[in-house]
Parts: structure tokens; C-alpha cells; sequence
């Protein structure tokens, strides 16, 4: 079905499925990802929608999508239980049957054996397949997904959970998607940086992006971290000269604060420059009590740089494991720059590593004072030549603070390690 | 049109519309306090969906909303640019004529005036009037909205930006819902438990929640938990009496898991257990480096009873700090029960804390054998007279490994805390 569109982006439509997504409390979020890959792949996505465990409000969405869209993508309603009902609406929608496939059948008592379970009756259904359509494995869960061709139109049944949805679009849809063959591409380009306000940021860059109305900019904020995200539809023949040149004017603007131009985390940057050094790291943290830790392991391979550390949430840790002084704890307090220093050397030398990083701060909603006020927050870091810290006063509540307490560390610690010369 | 609707709660159905709501970047919130207020007023939200600013694709959405829900509430799209297409659009779906309103001309004349500008020609489009619309008046902004009756069914056009869109609903749209006249109510409660697959549970709740047809029951799985929610549309002179009835049975049945009738997540309730009894706690996390003591410490005054602990990643941590023998690691590995325990007990000693917690295993990618999989984890727990262990292989990658060891941590510390005769 090669270049059987003209000139435009083809449509797609995503279909959520779960009374769970209709409550106040909960979003769809898979359309956000799937929307960035079917972009990609030269499909605009034309229409989202959110329906119910309801076989007929599935069904009739279903009727209506294969109208206007040349793919639909349904997530969500494949798992075991009685309101899983995407597969047999869409059955109905297309006026097909649902057969038993043995095969899937037996790869789910595999699975359930191998954990020391047996397999309930209900998990059945899972290897009910639409007639007539390919199957999509999924290597992460249970309910396998499936690819159907109905007159032209392409239907895509994924299951709800996001690290299986990813998975199985990224290795079994994308390539189909893309061989349905729309001419268009929706290129783009992103940097992300630490360091400095929204406003800030917009402010410096919007002279150059206007210069650029066929680009389309959009700058978001997420846990501390400022993305720039570039993109711009091209034809067969048009090439992304200008893409590439807009990313590098703002680059050239924004500087040193930029930390990716490849999507790369903070954590993924830290961890590769402490590789490259040949470093390793040690940590000390009070407010965050674990998440710069978790936020450095969530790099597969980071136990070649990192070391581990302490989680010194008592004054007593602080001073028993990091070797604080107490009379240094007594005389400034725990949220200090002389006690965030001093845990960052702690941490070093209890771990034996290359770099110590501290946190320490008042995250909320008690403990706060006039001079020190919730949200207060100081890093520290040393190596064997250095000791540094930064002080903050984040505003939000006892979350947020944690979340821009540990980009902050992150972001510190980037430069720490780029600027051997620097104090932070 | 007081009682008009009979037994049911009334479908409502939200159309929010904008093509930068159709984005990698952007998602629609409104819904979400749409929802809720709608819930209130006696409706329930059947289907949501997002559109871009299309006339074609918006008409044929109008026409299949009306088809299936009394109450249709479209935001967005009546601004003054060309791709504000709401007002035509709908017009056309409901084949009525637009008329230009010279009171809105005239107030949108001197809303300009005021600030010192002359209105461009463009704003005009805002004051068109669907023939037969009642006009919403906008506080806040310069888009008037309508409310427009159709065979029965209902339309309401909402400006997109929240605070205009809130501060409308709020005083105009909300008490026309209530006079529609549902005099259901949605009522609801739920229970959340740990330490049973998802499909278990179903299998065992199934046969009692369907005795209860009149109650919606869902079954969500989320990083390790499971959460039972069970609600239900009440009448004016209904009680809820069989919703608490098919609580408790179903607490019945699934016994000492459940962790919470109270929406309480793990660590609050294990918290609660801790400040109770008032003990004391420490943790030494390998795999999982930090992330139980950073969910630990998400709630307020977790100081009280959390003493802080060890992120021991390497093993010289686990032997200096720890105490662990390098005799176990070398003979049973780092990955082992032996280990597990021995870490427990040494995060307790070293904290001086009442209860020592641990968490050793294997993340993934790398890293695994034949005889020690990835996925495999031990959790240990240790107090002044046990020393106990729990064993799992999860499924998946590396976050989920990760997420589902944490929960597990929290699950096997909630029952060590109850029970002080068992092993876990």
C-alpha cells in the first residue's frame, strides 16, 4: 500500500477504552506518546477519544472511526476480567467472530507456571483473536494486541498499560505504519536545559523562533527541566535545513545550560560523564531521602559509577555515618551550606569515590521557620580538591519541592563534573 | 423537564476541540473538572473526545453526540481566528442559521475601547449567535458561550481557557444541569490491597460483586497494587447500604491484603503501623537504591518514625556499612536471602532504629544467570526476636523490576508489623 497518499499527512484516530479514564481522577496518557510515534511515521493524529467499559459505545466509535481515519489505535480492554470488552465489540463493529488460539493459550499457562501460579479460567479470553487478524506479542504482559485490515483502514488493539503499549508500538506497529507509506514526515529536533525559569527562557529565544513561522516551537517545563521541542512536516523532497539551524541559534543563545540535544535525561548525561571521567559517585541525601539515588540507578549499567550511599534522615545518620560535626549541626542546623558540604565529604568518604553530592532542605508541609522557610533547599558537592553548594527556595508543596531538590542535585552535579575549575 | 429521565444516571459526553490539544505535548484537563462537576449534578461522563479545528470533523462529532447523550459540553474553538470553527460548525450539525448579535458587538466594542484599542474586524465572529441559543455571558474573557436545547438533548459551548470556562460552568451551566432534573448521585467507595495478581483477585470477587448488578465494580492494577472500586448512581431515597454490603464481603474474602478502605496508600498505612506502635525503621536498598525510603518519606512527619538508612549498590557498602560477612556475599552472593537478612538486621543496628528493612535483587538488563534470573528479589526484615525473608522473580524491565520490589518491600513491612508471631 505504498504512497497511496497524497501529498498529505494520512489520519489517524487513538480510542481509549476504561471506565477508569472517565473518572475525575484519572487521564489518558498513552495518546501523548502514541501521538509522537504516529507523527513520525507521517500520520496526523485527527481525533482522540475516551470511551467505557461499554461494548456498545466501543462498538459505535469503532463504526465511526473506520469512516474518517486510515488508522485507528485502541488502547486498553484486553485484560482478563468481565469489563474487558475491546475484543468483542471491535469483533462486532467489523461483523467478525473471536476464536480461541491455542497457541497464545498455552504461552499464558507457561507464564502463570513459571511464576507458581496456576492459570485462572478468566485469563482465557486473553487468547480469544479476532478473525482474521495478526497478532501482536507482548513481550511485557499477558494480553497480547492484534492488527486488522477492514476495507482499506487499519485497526491496532494495544493493551492499556503504558510499558506494554511502548513496547509492542515500538517494535510491531511503527514498522507497519510506516509501510502504509504517507509521503510526509514530521520532523523535529528538541534541547533540553537546566537552570533556568519558563519565562526566562522564552523571553531569550523568542526573537530568533519567530524568524521561523514554518517551525513549530513549543517550550514545556518538567520537574525543573525546560525542554524546547522544534517540529516541522517536510515533503518527499524537502530537506530540514532550517530545523537544524533554528536548534542551533537557541543553542548558541541558551548555552551551557543546555544538557541534551538527544533527548538524553539528566541522570543519563551525569552517568556518562562519570563514566568518560572514569569517576565514581556517592550520595548523602535528607529531604530526597533516596530519589537522587533512584533517579542515577534508573541508568542501566550505573553500578559502574555508582557507589550506593547514605539516606541520613535523622541528625544522628548525619552525623554518625557522614561524619558531620555536631557541633557543626548545632551551630548552623541540618539545612545549611556548611552542613551540606560536610555530608558531601561524608559520603565521599564512606564510599571511598571520586565525588561526593549531598542534599539537605526542609521539604514540608511543617519545619519551617522565618529563616528557613519550607522549601529551602542547599546541594553540596566535593571531590578531592572541591567543596561547593547551592541554595534554593522552591516554591509548591512537599512533592514538588523533593522533585526540583533532586533535578537540582542532578543539574549541580552536571556541572561539577563538566567545570573541573568552577565553584557551583 | 424535572424527572424526565427514568432509573439511570444521564449520559453526558465532553468534546473538547483544538489541534494543539492533539500534540505529543498537550493534553485536555478540562475534562477532568467537567467531570467531576457533572458527576455531581447527576450525570455521568460516558465518552470524551478531542478534535482539531476541522468543521467537517467537528459537525459529524456534534451529530453523533446527539444521538447518544442528553447533555453535550463542547470547549474551545470561539475564539476570534479563523481556525475557531465551534460556532459554524455546530450551526451546521444542528442545520441552524448564525445570527450577529448587536448586544455582544457592542460589549465586545467597548471591552476593546477600554483598554485603549480599537477591535479588529476579525472579533466580530464573536458575536455570532446560533438561531434558538440561550447566550452564557463570560466574566472573564471575550467569548460568549450557548446553551442550546435539541430534541430533548442539551449543548453547551464552553470557551477553552479553564478560568473562563470554570467561572461559567460554575454560575450558568451547573444549575441548568441540576434542573434537568437526575436525581441520581453517584456514590462510591473502594479497597486496595497488595500481594495478589490482578486476575486472582477477579477470580475470587467475581462471584459476589455479581450479585450486585446495580453496583459498578473495577478492578485497577497499578506498580504492584490492586485497587477494587465499587460505585454506584443512587436515587433520592436510595441508601447505600448494599455498597458498604459488598465492601465488607469482599473484604471478607480477600482478608488480611486488603491494606486500606480508605484510600490510604501503602506507605501512609505502613506509616500509621509504625507511629502506632511506636517503633522505628531503617532500610538497607540495593536494587531498588532509594526509592523505598523516598515513597516512605512522600508522607508529611515520616521523621517521626523513619530513621534514614543505607543505599549499599556496591558491596563494599554492604560489608562496611551493613555488616554483612563477606563470607555470605561469597559464599551465598549478594542476591540471597542470607544477605537479605543480614542487611536487615544491619541497617537496624546501625540506625539503631526498632525494625531493619532490605532490598537485594537483580534489575536487568544485565546482571542475571540461570540460576538467579533477572527479575529475582529478596526482601528482608529484621526486628529485636525475627529475622525473616520473601522471595520473587517479577516480570518485566528494569522500572517495573524496580517498582514492583519496592511495593513488595512495603507490602511484606505492613505484615511484619501486624503480625508479630509470623514469618513473612
Amino acid at each position: 500500500m505504498t504512497g497511496g497518499y497524497d501529498g498529505q499527512a494520512m489520519k489517524a484516530e487513538i480510542i481509549a477504552i476504561g471506565s477508569e479514564l472517565l473518572t475525575p481522577d484519572r487521564i489518558d496518557t498513552n495518546s501523548l506518546y502514541l501521538t509522537q510515534k504516529l507523527n513520525e511515521a507521517g500520520f496526523e493524529v485527527s481525533l482522540k477519544s475516551v470511551v467505557g467499559d461499554n461494548a456498545d459505545d466501543i462498538e459505535s466509535l469503532v463504526r465511526a472511526a473506520l469512516q474518517r481515519s486510515r488508522l485507528i489505535v485502541l488502547c486498553g480492554g484486553l485484560g482478563p476480567t468481565e469489563d474487558d470488552l475491546t475484543r468483542v465489540a471491535t469483533a462486532r463493529a467489523l461483523r467478525r467472530g473471536l476464536t480461541l488460539h491455542a497457541e497464545i493459550l498455552e504461552a499464558l499457562r507457561r507464564r502463570f507456571a513459571k511464576r507458581g501460579y496456576q492459570m485462572a479460567r478468566i485469563n482465557e479470553r486473553q487468547a480469544e483473536v479476532i478473525d482474521g487478524a495478526e497478532i501482536l506479542n507482548n513481550p511485557v504482559g499477558t494480553a497480547p494486541g492484534m492488527w486488522i485490515e477492514e476495507s482499506g483502514a487499519f485497526l491496532v488493539l494495544l493493551p492499556g498499560p503504558p510499558r506494554e503499549l511502548q513496547a509492542m508500538f515500538e517494535s510491531q506497529v511503527l514498522p507497519r505504519a510506516f509501510r502504509l507509506g504517507s509521503q510526509k514526515r514530521l520532523k523535529q529536533t528538541s534541547l533540553s536545559l537546566h537552570g533556568l525559569p519558563e519565562s526566562e527562557v522564552d523571553t531569550r529565544i523568542a526573537p530568533i523562533y519567530k524568524n521561523y513561522p514554518q517551525i513549530q516551537t513549543t517550550i514545556l517545563a518538567v520537574k525543573g527541566c525546560i525542554s524546547v521541542r522544534l517540529q516541522r512536516w517536510l515533503g518527499p523532497d524537502e530537506r530540514a535545513a532550517d530545523l537544524e539551524e533554528l536548534a542551533g541559534r537557541i543553542h548558541a543563545e541558551l548555552g551551557n545550560d543546555v544538557f541534551t540535544t538527544t533527548d538524553e535525561t539528566l541522570e543519563e548525561v551525569v552517568g556518562r560523564l562519570l563514566r568518560q571521567s572514569g569517576r565514581s559517585l556517592a550520595v548523602a541525601e535528607s529531604c530526597t531521602a533516596g530519589m537522587v539515588a533512584s533517579a542515577i540507578t534508573r541508568v542501566p549499567g550505573s553500578s559502574d559509577y555508582f557507589r550506593g550511599g547514605v539516606i541520613c534522615y535523622s541528625n544522628e545518620l548525619k552525623a554518625d555515618l557522614c561524619r558531620v560535626p555536631n557541633e557543626l549541626l548545632e551551630r548552623h542546623g541540618a539545612v545549611s551550606a556548611e552542613v551540606a558540604e560536610a555530608l558531601a565529604c561524608g559520603a565521599r568518604a564512606l564510599a571511598h569515590s571520586s565525588v561526593g553530592l549531598s542534599v539537605t532542605g526542609i521539604a514540608g508541609p511543617g519545619g519551617g521557620s522565618e529563616q528557613k522557610p519550607v522549601g529551602l533547599v542547599y546541594v553540596g558537592l566535593a571531590d578531592e580538591t572541591r567543596r561547593v553548594h547551592a541554595r534554593r527556595v522552591f516554591p509548591g508543596d512537599r512533592a514538588t519541592v523533593r522533585e526540583l531538590a533532586t533535578s537540582l542535585a542532578l543539574g549541580r552535579l552536571r556541572r561539577f563534573l563538566l567545570r573541573a575549575g568552577e565553584t557551583a
